[in-house]
C-alpha cells in the first residue's frame, strides 16, 4: 500500500478548465435529438438494517460525528441508470456498461467535445440505457466501507489505456493532442465507493434487465468478464457487444485453458458448470479490441496485458462456437481502423467504430 | 462515530426492485422532447502531482497492492456537468445544483417515477444543466482521502428531510405510499467521496459559469449556502432560486445575527466584508420553503432544523433587502401548497412547484 504521509502532493489549480466553448460547440451541428422518453431509476440492489430501534428524538439530529445506526436501514448496491427513448424507436434498446474507475460518462460527449455512443446511437433509434455500476458513479451507496486514498495513478491508467507510455502518445493515436482533452478524460473517473463485488454488480445489470425486456449488452473492459456472468444471469440480454474485455473469461469446468502470463501479472480463465455457459452459445457476440496491442510478450506492462487478453478472447471465441456459440472477434487495424485506444467508443474516428457495430446488428437482424 | 464492529448488519436482497414498468412508464406520454443539444463535461478541478519520476515500464501494471505515485498526476475536485439544449430554447440556462448526501440525481425522474424539474423545465424551453459537486457521484474522483462507512442512517434522513417521523410519514405528504418510491428515493443518497471544501465546490460552480454564460442557479439545501458564495464569485449567476436552504447564509461583518439555537444544534450565520455580499443585492433571489416546518421549538429534530433555517433565512431576506437586495422568501403552505417535504422539485405537486418558479421568472424578466 502506497505510504500517503511519505508523498508531498503539489496543488495546482487549474484556473480555467474550459477556455473556450470550442470543445462543446462542435457537437452541437448534428440536428436535432427526438426524445420521446428520458429519465433515471435505480435498478436492483440490497438493504442492510442495523439491530435495535431507532428514536427519532434522541438520534434525530444530524450530527456526523456521533451518529447512531440502531434500527436505521442503508439502501445500496443498486445500479444508477438514465435512459432515453428516441422517436421510431427501434425495438431492442442497448445497455452500455462502463469499465473499470469508469462511469456512464465513457458513452457520453468524448474527452475533445464530440457526441459518445450516446447521442450517436440515438441518432440511429436505438433506445440508450447508460449504467452507473453499484458503489460507482451515481450509484456510490454501497453496503460495504471503503477507504479511498486519492493516490495519483494517471500515468499508469494513460499507459494501460494505451494512450501511449508514460506522458507520450503513440504515434497516429485517435486522441486529440488539445491538452484540455486529456484533461476532460482524466475527470472522467472514478473511484470505487465499495469492494468491487460480481454477484452485486451482475444482479444490479440482471435487475434492470428485469426492467427493460430483451436488450443488448454493450461492455467495456472490466465490465467484459461481468457482462458474460450477467448474461448468463439474464435471459433478457440477446446480445453482447464486448470493447476490449480484459479478464472474467468463463469456460465450461474442465476446459479451462492455462494462464496467459504477461509482464505485470498472469491472466487466468474461470471454470464454470457447462449448463451455465452454454447460455453464452445461445446469443450473438462481437469483441472487440483497438491498436497498439502487440502479438509477441513487449516489455511495456500497459500493452502486456491486452496481448494477454486478446490471446485469452481467441481461446474464449473458439470454446464458446465450438459449443455452437456465435462470437465473433475483431482487431480493429485487421480491419481497417488504426489509432484506437482503450476507449474505441471515445476516439476520434468512433463514429467509424459505430458502424462496425451498426452493421454487424444488422447482420444478425437486431436492429428491428 | 459508529464502531462498525458492534453492528450486526442484516442483509436482505432487493430481488425485484422494479416490479413492472408502471413507475416510468407513467413519464411516457408528456410527447416528445426535442433536444437541440446535450452533453457533458467536466468543469473546475485541481491536478495533484506526486513528486519524483513515474518508470511505465517498471511501474505500468496494474496492482492495487503495490502501486506506486512517484510522478504521476491526479485530476479530481471538478465538477460533473450533464446539459441538454432544447428546441427554440430561452436565453438563460437553469444550472440546477443538489443537496446534501444527493447528485444531480435530485432533478431528475421523482421516486414515484414522473417527471422531475430536468424535463419538466426542458419542456418549457430552458436549457438545463445538472450538476454533481466535486467530491460526489460522477464527479467523485478527489484529491483528498476519504473513508466511506456504509452506516445505516436513512430513518435519520427520513426525518431531516420532512417526510416524517421515524418510518411514519406525516398526514398529507406530498409523497407517494408505493413502497417502490421511498425504495427509490433512499437509493438517491451517495456518500462524500472527500471531505466537503467550500472553495473546492464554489470554485467548480464558478468554472461552470465561466462555460455557460449568464444563467440562474438552482439550490438545494446544502447547495443554499454555497449557491450565495458561488454567486458572489461570479457575475454569470443572474439570480438564485433556492429551495430550503439550510445553513451557510452569509452577512456583513458587523451585521451578523444571533445563532438560532433548535435541538439537535446551533444553527450560526457567518460574516464576509460588505463588498462582497453587495454581489448578492444585484441579483433577484427567490427562496422557498415547504410544510411541516414549526414556528415556535419542537421537539422533532427533524423539524427543529428548519425552524432555525426558516428563522435564520427571514433574517438574511431583510438585510439583503435593506442593502438594496431583491429576496422573495415564500412557504409553500402559505401560498397554498400543503405537504410538501424537503424535496419540493419532487414531491407529488411538483408541477405546480416550478409554476410558482416559472411565474418568478417571468416577473423578474429572466425567461426571456
Amino acid at each position: 500500500m502506497i505510504k500517503r504521509a511519505g508523498l508531498i502532493l503539489l496543488s495546482i489549480t487549474v484556473s480555467i478548465a474550459f477556455t473556450s466553448c470550442s470543445s462543446t460547440k462542435r457537437s452541437a451541428n448534428n440536428g436535432t435529438l427526438a426524445i420521446q422518453e428520458q429519465g433515471s431509476f435505480a435498478a436492483g440492489g440490497t438493504v442492510i438494517t442495523a439491530p435495535g430501534t431507532f428514536d427519532p428524538i434522541k438520534h434525530g439530529a444530524f450530527n456526523p460525528a456521533n451518529q447512531a445506526s440502531e434500527g436505521q436501514t442503508l439502501h445500496g448496491d443498486h445500479a444508477y441508470v438514465f435512459y432515453q427513448v428516441p422517436q421510431n424507436a427501434r425495438k431492442l434498446p442497448l445497455v452500455f456498461w462502463h469499465g473499470y474507475g469508469q462511469s456512464a460518462k465513457t458513452w457520453e460527449t468524448t474527452p475533445d467535445g464530440r457526441e459518445g455512443f450516446q447521442n450517436i446511437f440515438l441518432r440511429r433509434r436505438f433506445p440508450v440505457y447508460l449504467v452507473d455500476q453499484p458503489r460507482r458513479g451515481r450509484a456510490a451507496r454501497g453496503t460495504k466501507p471503503v477507504t479511498i486514498d486519492a493516490a495519483p495513478d494517471e500515468q499508469l491508467w494513460f499507459g494501460i489505456f494505451r494512450m501511449g507510455i508514460g506522458t507520450e502518445f503513440y504515434p497516429g493515436v485517435q486522441f486529440s493532442k488539445d491538452p484540455e482533452a486529456l484533461n476532460q478524460f482524466y475527470r472522467h473517473m472514478v473511484p470505487n465507493t465499495g469492494p468491487f463485488d460480481l454477484a452485486v454488480s451482475t444482479n444490479a445489470v440482471s435487475a434492470l434487465f428485469d426492467k427493460t425486456g430483451p436488450g443488448i449488452l454493450v461492455t467495456h473492459s472490466h465490465s467484459g468478464g461481468q457482462g458474460w456472468v450477467a448474461a448468463i444471469k439474464n435471459r433478457n440480454i440477446k446480445a453482447v457487444v464486448s470493447y476490449e474485455p480484459g479478464s472474467g473469461f468463463v469456460f465450461p469446468k474442465g476446459e479451462v485453458p492455462d494462464s496467459v502470463p504477461y509482464v505485470g501479472g498472469v491472466l487466468k480463465a474461470t471454470g464454470i458448470p457447462l449448463d451455465e455457459f452454454s447460455q453464452l452459445t445461445k446469443i450473438p457476440i462481437i469483441i472487440y479490441y483497438g491498436d497498439y496491442i502487440p502479438n509477441q510478450p513487449a516489455e511495456n506492462p500497459g500493452q502486456e496485458q491486452w496481448r494477454a487478453a486478446v490471446a485469452m478472447a481467441k481461446r474464449w471465441r473458439d470454446i464458446v462456437n465450438k459449443h455452437g456459440g456465435d462470437v465473433t472477434l475483431i482487431r480493429l487495424p485487421e480491419v481497417g481502423l488504426k489509432g484506437n485506444t482503450h476507449f474505441p467508443m471515445s476516439d476520434l474516428n468512433n463514429v467509424e467504430v459505430a458502424d462496425l457495430v451498426s452493421g454487424w446488428l444488422k447482420e444478425k437482424g437486431l436492429d428491428k
